[in-house]
């Protein structure tokens, strides 16, 4: 995987900071910090984030801007959702939900925070193998 | 030019609705409408938006995540800076400024809104040729 050429939008280092919250590798480059915080997040193929909750009293939740390779986002009860480059997806405060690369490809977004008060994030389980692989 | 392949994100069309305020032809494609605007905006080679600024008592201001091209930001009073793919701009709310191409580069970023409160923006004279062509 040739991680540095997927964008325009450098891979960063591994993202040790959350790799509790992730089966696989990621990767993560913060690339605004003030204003409106966004990184560009990562994933080798079949990485994926754990289920969580943006927890938020007002605002909050999150949008990712897909930006190469392919891979899925879902909510809890619902039918996940394929992503491709250039789909984004609002995620809601306070909505159950994972996101990361499909099984056999990279997988690469931008994920904008949006503004929040009182605004944490929820880590929940895991989405496992049995789970994922039969997507 | 072929724009549509310029990044992931579809160029959209021609910019009618800021028309009166760039100089030259740019292009508007809305990728989130709710939580935080984000749009994605691409300028033919010369072209630029007018000196800006994003009013607001709180908050505000804009991001910008350069997708593609060669282009040009300033502030009011300062040099101005280059802009390449990847690069990231912070632009302060209540700070006069302009962005847009290099003469002979297309240029693409996406504008992200920094939510505010009382924001508008308050459009001021154009970028003329002559401040422009002696960048």
């Amino acid at each position: 995987m040739d991680k540095e050429n997927l964008s325009a939008f450098p891979v960063g280092g591994k993202n040790d900071a959350f790799a509790k919250y992730f089966i696989g590798q990621s990767y993560l480059n913060m690339l605004s910090t003030e204003q409106v915080v966004i990184g560009n997040v990562t994933f080798e193929p079949a990485c994926r984030n754990n289920w969580h909750i943006h927890r938020a009293e007002k605002g909050g939740g999150q949008i990712l801007l897909v930006t190469a390779g392919k891979g899925w986002y879902q909510e809890w009860g619902k039918a996940p959702r394929t992503l491709k480059a250039g789909d984004v997806v609002n995620i809601p405060a306070n909505v159950k939900h994972w996101h990361g690369a499909a099984k056999d490809s990279v997988f690469q977004h931008l994920a904008i925070e949006v503004p929040a008060e009182n605004g944490k994030t929820e880590w929940c389980e895991p989405v496992s193998d049995d789970e994922y692989f039969n997507l």
